[in-house]
């Protein structure tokens, strides 16, 4: 993606790590140093990715396992395609909610698909496109949990097996940065968000020097 | 696909081939002969295949090429593991317009996406499954055109890169099969539907023996 005047940076970790307030800190941050900034996310950053995200997301009914990572494909390939693309082509700093990580590290998870088969989807549908940085928020799934939930009651058999899950998603996302440190930026999730934002605009900053 | 007790069948060739009434033909011959048939066809043969169908056929606006061909994928993805494996399973007979011969056929001579790329994708989606037999209605696009608007009206400008566009389909087609001597019968369309039943009937039996 270095073709681009841009910077892309995509947030990635599980729900309630405080992707959405990090994203929105970012660009209030980017816009008063008077950067352009894109806020977007998969899926459904499109027109076409609307659509396709209400398949994934709010089909009644099973999808099968290689259909759905191929509906996710899609809607990153429709969305680097016009939107990612063009905003780095004017120069533009595209913040974006998930990206391939997310499918690799939900589906390595899931163990029901293989993680290179469904990352090499996602890279063939975006021409092999890749951000310039990675903030992964990384947080106990426990405490994430708690997050989203606002209580801190303890989980029941079902959602115990959840946690087991977010463990292993945990995981990827961990064994993803770990591979490529030079992309990701790996944050304790834990910290008040003026501290994690802080971290972040840190690493943008260096980058948009 | 051979682990199915039934037969799966596919339909390919262009727009006006004859397509539809040959399926038609053969489902009615079948039963006949106390076959249980399923018609069904690609896209839209499931549930989550008619959402993906709204969005290839009948999106307003264009959709990247790579994203077309992965929600091509999808629906077959989807279609294979739902609708067809399931009726082969229950010994039935299925058969199918286009199956993913089609997206190979049609991207081939659109020379937008690598053929082979593209029949990768289908394959990782339907875990490799291929028809038992694959019946070719092959024809001259200008007849097949004329078919469709029953005219025989000369082509205009549009028209005629419209019938160069269908001439390399036709050809991909016959490629396509020639790799494929035992999946394909290749059956010339210009005959009467009569005749090609005919010889699709004589075809299936000898699998149904």
């Amino acid at each position: 993606m270095s073709a681009g005047r841009g910077l892309w940076i995509t947030l990635e970790g599980g729900d309630g790590t405080g992707k959405t307030t990090q994203a929105a800190l970012l660009e209030e941050w980017l816009r008063s140093q008077g950067w352009k900034a894109l806020r977007t996310r998969e899926p459904g950053g499109s027109e076409v990715g609307v659509l396709i995200r209400d398949i994934v997301l709010h089909h009644r009914g099973d999808i099968a396992p290689r259909a759905e990572a191929l509906l996710y494909a899609a809607d990153r390939a429709h969305h680097v395609a016009t939107v990612v693309r063009p905003a780095l082509d004017r120069g533009e700093v595209v913040i974006q909610d998930r990206y391939l990580d997310s499918s690799v590290a939900y589906q390595g998870a899931g163990r029901v698909l293989d993680a290179d088969e469904v990352r090499g989807l996602s890279l063939w549908g975006a021409e092999g496109a890749l951000p310039d940085l990675t903030v992964l928020l990384d947080l106990d799934p426990v405490i994430a949990r708690r997050r989203l939930d606002s209580a801190e009651k303890p989980f029941d058999r079902l959602e115990a097996e959840r946690e087991e899950f977010h463990r292993r998603v945990r995981e990827s996302f961990l064994t993803l940065a770990a591979a490529e440190p030079e992309r990701f930026l790996v944050v304790d999730a834990a910290q008040d968000a003026d501290e994690i934002a802080a971290a972040v605009r840190a690493r943008v900053a260096t980058l948009l020097a």
